[in-house]
């Protein structure tokens, strides 16, 4: 507790903005408020409106606020709330010296939904700010992060001002592409940036004896006119670079992709799968709207469902085994028949820890892919040593082996 | 890049340790080395220990190391490296005035492989100290976090010495008992909580005027003989209380306690899945060995998958609809059948946003259930604005129904 409040206190007069999250909770180690209202010297109090909108938040599901709910409306006198309209806990902001605290749920979701409505929007109105951050995203698959970032070589000189960044969510890659236009054409650019380097007057107790005298290489002479269509010609240049690696030129994931090319086609699809078990499927239908092109997913674990459900030959099976590609051919075959689908994407592979009766390699997969006009059958062979990671993998090469005749022009008449 | 210097200036001296995660990539925007570098005052240098661990790995997986790759092994002279089992990023530490810095991947399964073989072991032995800390965790499902709490009241007069900790990983929440055997016996404890809670004399600087007497309650005066003991007795409390809402007492997910159980038992497990669309099988095929007793799971989001691969009686689906106790009995019944396992669930509901051509609730789920002389169906119904959450409690939702069959002494005989 003496920790938290002392943190907030030492970071009120250092910081002009502080982002907390966690500890909002009902539980006794959700000490947030204490420890704030501790640093603001000021006493917890039952907020009337972080109560009215729990309330309004338990109803909504049918739920009795409970009391020990209701300690979470205890917030420190004077800070005001910032509602929450995806969970129990409400956040709260309170100035203290220079410094705001804003201090949000720990729950990812809960705190994007409040950083976004509520947090960003308050930061802009206080410091009079306006927007200025034009961003784009790129979602790339099949490259090494190294690889990308060679590809790029030579961004920062012809794109001067946008900053490239790189975000491994495995298995795909997010190229992150950032113009900042505050820093691109305002006076106060160069001391925010700085301040934020930590090395503006008001923060120099910890000064060092460190050469601070170019701590903001990235402002740049020549204000940009267009922002969107600047930072569109660079998004086009690095789809240039990275060629069909690039999965999706908006950042949307791989299965977001398939299913906009689906619904664009008016086709529908089903999935065999064996080694990624289920995850094919199961990131197939996070996506809203995906009941209408997803008729059927087996997953066909053993090999009397894959002769049974998906029609698979026995003498396949027993010839080649359950990992090759005639199999997966089969397995694809076979959903698309039984369920009618216009695409049918297979898998059968060695996810690991163990190699199975037949000790395959592990990190192999077998992918099969059946539309219209196509039967196609392909090993590829990875070799992560985690079962999790090399499910992932599998079931993202089996996306874009669809993906990429989804893509194809030839196959849009299909 | 002086953003991250600094900081790394100011901590060596305030604090003893520090875990600095990510930045070791091999694109333009990981400087955390450089950055380190910079603060150590060293230039980078080629760490031939770092190279060659980098080249195994790329070896292993017959993959050529890239000039790009080989960025990542250029470290602040003096440094020493960390080896990277699981990735292309060796991680490295050095001392500076009083800190150890330890920098590690940010990837999480790389970070997580290096902190417990590499970094925990290098922190005992820098600072003598012996492995101090046991720790207990429970999975509990189905009961709010604040629910959890109030029905733990109580703990802390009867279990002291013992932290109680609460993590919410949706929809399970995990109990957490830690038992800090140093704490409790150790001269030095005291010290170093001090050091910790950030009032101890070294770093004062910014000492302000609130109140740190009491700043170490969690110190017991009566020591533990026995820890283990202690701490599995305060385990039983809890699982009194929580009773049949604690689905494993070592801390297991849902998913692989089923997996327990069914392996225990020499049984089999079909699934059918509509709503929750591949899922269940997902989270159940993570474990390891599930291919043991995972047969199949149909992932039927299409009413004439449910009637020809599971044999759902069209007139059910007619006369009921898609989301009802008799389609998902029947859904549960078929996927037993066709598969020949032991057990089968089944799931069929509105996971929303949409709510379907009948505008039946989003977050109704019926759970099917058929196994030795069972055949149950039950509807419930939550209030999640949000897909994905939706899929998550469905999906717990079905694995604790088989979960609470499988653990019933009368079950075992089936």
């Amino acid at each position: 507790m003496d920790a938290v409040a002392q943190t907030v206190l030492r970071i009120s007069r250092r910081a002009d903005i502080c982002l907390v999250t966690g500890g909002l909770g009902p539980t006794k180690d959700d000490i947030t408020a204490r420890a704030c209202a501790k640093a603001l010297n000021k006493p917890l109090v039952l907020n009337q409106q972080a109560h009215a909108s729990m309330q309004a938040y338990f109803d909504r599901r049918g739920f009795a606020l409970t009391v020990d709910n209701e300690k979470q409306a205890w917030l420190p006198r004077s800070a005001d709330v910032l509602v929450n309209d995806h969970g129990t806990a409400p956040g709260f902001c309170f100035l203290l010296h220079q410094c705001w605290f804003f201090c949000m749920p720990g729950v990812p979701s809960e705190m994007k939904q409040m950083m976004e409505t509520q947090v960003v929007p308050l930061i802009q109105k206080t410091f009079s700010l306006k927007p200025s951050l034009y961003i784009r995203r790129l979602t790339v698959f099949g490259l090494h992060e190294s690889k990308v970032g060679s590809l790029l070589d030579g961004f920062d000189d012809r794109f001067p001002g946008i900053r490239l960044g790189f975000r491994a969510s495995f298995p795909t890659i997010e190229v992150k592409l950032v113009y900042d236009a505050a820093r691109a054409d305002d006076i106060d650019g160069k001391s925010m940036a700085a301040s934020i380097a930590g090395d503006g007057e008001t923060i120099d107790r910890d000064s060092d004896s460190m050469d601070t005298g170019s701590s903001n290489p990235d402002t740049i002479n020549t204000p940009i006119n267009e922002p969107k269509t600047y930072l569109a010609g660079a998004g086009q240049w690095v789809e240039d670079q990275l060629k069909n690696k690039v999965v999706s030129v908006t950042g949307l994931s791989l299965e977001a992709e398939v299913g906009r090319l689906l619904t664009r086609r008016g086709q529908t699809l089903s999935v065999a799968e064996s080694c990624t078990g289920g995850l094919i499927s199961h990131l197939i239908t996070e996506v809203p709207g995906s009941s209408a092109y997803l008729l059927l997913s087996a997953v066909t674990y053993a090999n009397t469902a894959k002769t049974k459900i998906l029609n698979v030959n026995p003498n396949t099976l027993e010839t080649h085994g359950a990992v090759h590609e005639t199999t997966a051919l089969e397995m694809a075959a076979g959903a698309r028949q039984v369920s009618g689908s216009d695409w049918a994407v297979s898998t059968t592979g060695i996810a690991g820890p163990g190699g199975g009766p037949t000790q395959k390699i592990v990190g192999t997969v077998c992918i099969g892919l059946a539309g219209p006009g196509v039967a196609t059958s392909q090993t590829h062979t990875f070799r992560f040593d985690d079962r999790s990671k090399n499910k992932k993998m599998f079931a993202a090469m089996a996306l874009e082996t669809l993906r990429r005749h989804l893509a194809e022009k030839n196959g849009e008449q299909g």
